[in-house]
């Protein structure tokens, strides 16, 4: 099927716009009469420009208040439509879309709806233009489709159909039922399809609709489900997403418009019209790998948390450090970003690492060279949206390329066991793209997204949302500050896994490491809220250890001090605990910003 | 009355938060646990920080799902409370917040939460501890505050009260009738008054009130009815403000604590608790003062748009440029601010500028010295949040000193009179502090503000409000950026009357000035819209005039390319037009956009 999108869903001018839909693979956009306006080109000049992209302009829009109104003023919004059509023929767009009046003036009576609508579409046709009539949510009489397509069946004019979307249907809290009238549109009379998800708000409609849509697959609509209903109907126009949504007007274009495609591409598998390379569900968590201009720091906490670096990178400067399954990979190579210490790749066991880069291709995502050095074993990588690396990997199966074989080993010891493997991995997204990243991790890797959840950090409210492999071997949190000038100031972490965190905990301490320090009132707070064996306070008051109880199990935690942009924690998880200890992380971050303000770092 | 605030409503760490509230001139603080467990500082050391900052705890909250509980849970809820009543010991704190229970386990039984409650109470009694139990408004059974009442009322123990929290009795949408159970409550009774307001919006109350609630008198409550019924009963302890409010956690603290001083202080003037000297509503503006580096490009702007320097200052590098009743002033001195030409001050008429800047000082509005050198006249003057400079002048009234003294003449002819005065000024406000600057405008200067509008720029939704004098004398426009980060993209205008914007335009274009190109689409739009006499579209097209229509006449405006962070606007009002035209907004904006695009700038 084609897929086209509102400019009005992307940043910028008019120009900025266009590139970006045809740089992300849409057949087409719909224009939106502010874009329009505001551009220095003429309607020819956008036209020309849409055919040199390759973009068709399925739809103008939009044309408001026209119908059910006096004669009068039917006249002179006739007269004003006469104008649009007229533009739209220098534009070549062939179908405009009329919304359902809000006006005051108009007057609940579907016959004169349908009488002007007919001659509004009669004076279409004279410019080669055909009306799609849609029922806005808050439309003054008429706020359903069904409404609407009552109207358009009562003239039974050739050049007058419907437009339906998703938003204005769903936002209503449609039932099944409510959308069974959509198998009694014929789908020649359904003259577009516009698309949008969005979070499921309590709130006035209007607001929720132009400030909080986003695209489907990222919000709790059952977009799917609908295009579904409007298929069997023989709907054969484009899926084209119209999104009002005050963060993406203010993100780059570019990256918004590929998320935008991507979500398209997920909801066409889903309803079954563009099969993908199926998804392959990671099974582990090979390895993460740091990248710093000084290892030493790195070096001194890796060892005092019982790492040994087993191996080095046979052509770069790329250490590999390890205890139990937990690999952590320290580069020192020139450094791709100049921002410091920071988690840079993740390499993710595969069943299948070839199968999971053309799926993470045929979503978008920008494909890495196979092999970084002629001698490296060909591995597939790919780039998740925050620029971290996913190496899909194959450890230790020798069938496949393993990463591995490009390490010597250093012949040193492993000397402790407290660490099992690691068993979360946190990654600060941008600002701009958190609904993108989860849709990324969800759609591209076959994660399951858990709920977001706001934590409470000294500045500003962050969020977290989780997605997990379904058997919790693959678990990463993904976390965005309160505001666009957050992006860098939190950091991302590496969670190990321990089956006894307070020993790990202890030679932690006992090797040198410098966990972060706690302040006594949580602990104070711990002893009303939970009761504990003797001593058992007293030890995690002394080692640092944070404690959270689910109905499931408990979780035992600690944190190391920040190296750059990365600190390290240790994780005991008891009784199927399955959360991330997130009513311990407003005491975390503001312990980290005392440890900052106190050493200026 | 004493004032306080809720440590919550801060951002920071607990440090910074009682640092903030005290230096605002609150009388005490209500401790959010939170806070406290998240700080390093102990009770004894939170005790003695607030003693020496002369800061009272007037409470300690929130303790939650104490009541109505199977009795095995209550014992547990009992021993939580004994710990919190040890820690309240050790704070000095002896006032407890319970909030009315959201727990699936609790009943709705009042009585049994009415005895539970008490023997709280009892156990409270001995650590010299008052216990205020308040409705929660989405409380599992008790959500109203008359019914918390009962309760409490039923319980009849000494040591426990009621909490009134003003968005939890305003948010359920109150009339006036729904408040009159206040009058019922015995004022000593009434332990606590938490005070919070917000606009309104029609969203789930708990997501309201968690990210949305701001000070008295920024939102939509009636807060001072409310305040008047509570203080009727005899009520005598602190107005204490309690507010959640996303913005405000990442705004600085100490400019936020300001600000919410300030809105209790205007609380207590409406219920009259405390005079103010009474408000001086400025009758215009006596001039505009830019700051530059480099005078050359404004005097190029100043001269097209028909100004002659008429003045200079005695004994500073400024010089007055006038036209009509419009007068700039062009500041070359030691700029105080490095971000190149900007507005910096506004001299507004008084009718008496001595009481203006008294109220100012009341209101905790910074005053600036009177005299800025031995020679001046002494002028009185404060700054507004935005750092903007506020002149209250008296031009021309022999009986006051005037600022025209200052300024010798140059002799040189005023040679045209294209320009009445000055319409209206447009200040970018911190994007963190939009709602207090309305709250200073009006309460401050005596100015009414308008509605908030939405404004669409290629970049995101910047936010408009007008504060105006009830004639139109002075008008302002406060605006903000999409995000935290378009602090300073976005310029200030200076708005210029004319009679005849069309003649003032053409002159303004052939002395040399070059007005802000206007795309060809909006006038096609224009024409669509409007029926316009022969050649009248086509002269607005061809001099960038915009056009805009209200309900009561018509606005005829254009702009100048903007110099450093400053543009100019000439602006016709017909027939009693009240707005600002913001519909053309958006194309302005693109405009501005592209000219940046196109120089760089």
């Amino acid at each position: 099927m084609r897929t086209s999108i509102a400019t009005v869903s992307l940043s910028g001018s008019l120009t900025e716009k266009l590139a970006a839909a045809a740089r992300a693979g849409f057949d087409g956009v719909e224009i939106f009469e502010n874009d329009l306006l505001a551009s220095t080109l003429t309607p020819e000049d956008v036209r020309a420009r849409c055919a040199d992209l390759g973009l068709r302009i399925d739809l103008y829009q939009p044309l408001r208040d026209i119908e059910a109104v006096p004669e009068v003023e039917f006249a002179r919004n006739l007269r004003r439509a006469r104008h649009k059509f007229e533009l739209m023929r220098r534009l070549g767009a062939d179908t405009v879309l009329v919304c359902s009046s809000v006006s005051p003036h108009a007057v609940d009576d579907d016959a004169l709806a349908a009488g002007q609508l007919s001659r509004l579409a009669d004076a279409a046709r004279e410019y080669g233009v055909r009306v799609a009539y849609e029922a806005l949510a808050w439309g003054r009489h008429v706020s359903t489709y069904d409404h609407a397509w009552r109207i358009v069946e009562t003239a039974g004019h050739p050049a007058l159909g419907t437009c339906l979307d998703s938003f204005h249907m769903l936002s209503r809290g449609s039932e099944p039922e409510d959308l069974e009238g959509i198998a009694a549109i014929p789908g020649e009379k359904i003259f577009f399809l516009q698309l949008a998800d969005a979070p499921l708000l309590a709130m006035d409609v209007l607001q929720w609709s132009r400030h909080y849509r986003c695209f489907p697959g990222q919000g709790g609509f059952d977009v799917a489900g609908l295009v579904r209903r409007v298929l069997a109907t023989g709907y054969d126009g484009p899926l084209s997403l119209e999104v009002f949504n005050d963060v993406f007007r203010q993100a780059e274009a570019g990256p918004t418009a590929v998320d935008a495609r991507r979500s398209l591409l997920l909801l066409q598998e889903a309803v079954g019209t563009a099969p993908l390379p199926g998804p392959v569900v990671p099974t582990g968590v090979a390895f993460a790998e740091l990248v710093t201009p000084d290892a030493e720091p790195l070096a001194a906490l890796l060892g005092a948390l019982g790492f040994t670096r087993t191996a080095r990178h046979r052509g770069k400067p790329v250490a590999l450090w390890e205890q139990g399954e937990a690999r952590i990979l320290v580069n020192t190579g020139p450094a791709v970003r100049r921002e410091g210490t920071q988690l840079a790749a993740i390499g993710l066991e595969s069943p299948d690492p070839d199968g999971a880069a053309r799926r993470a291709e045929a979503l978008l995502a920008p494909v890495l060279p196979r092999r970084r050095a002629p001698q490296d074993a060909p591995l597939d990588a790919v780039a998740a949206p925050d620029g971290t690396e996913l190496f899909f990997c194959a450890t230790g199966r020798p069938e496949l390329p393993d990463w591995r074989a490009d390490f010597e080993d250093t012949g040193l010891p492993s000397e402790r066991t407290d660490i099992r493997g690691i068993d979360h991995l946190a990654l600060t997204q941008p600002w701009h793209h958190f609904d993108e990243a989860a849709l990324f991790h969800r759609g591209v890797l076959g994660l399951d997204a858990q709920e977001s959840v706001d934590v409470a950090d000294p500045y500003g409210l962050m969020r977290s949302r989780a997605v997990t492999g379904a058997d919790g071997s693959v678990r990463i949190a993904l976390t965005v500050g309160a505001a666009p000038t957050d992006d860098t100031v939190h950091a991302q972490h590496i969670a190990l896994a321990t089956d006894d965190v307070v020993a790990a905990a202890r030679r932690f301490r006992d090797a040198g490491g410098r966990p972060l320090p706690v302040p006594a009132n949580y602990y104070d707070d711990l002893a009303a809220r939970f009761e504990f064996a003797d001593g058992e306070l007293e030890t995690y008051r002394d080692l640092g250890i944070l404690y959270d109880r689910d109905a499931q199990g408990v979780f035992r935690h600690c944190y190391t001090r920040t190296v750059g942009r990365v600190f390290f924690e240790l994780v005991q998880r008891d009784g199927g605990y399955r959360g991330y200890g997130a009513a311990n992380a407003p005491v975390r971050l503001a312990a980290q910003h005392a440890v900052r303000a106190l050493t200026g770092g």
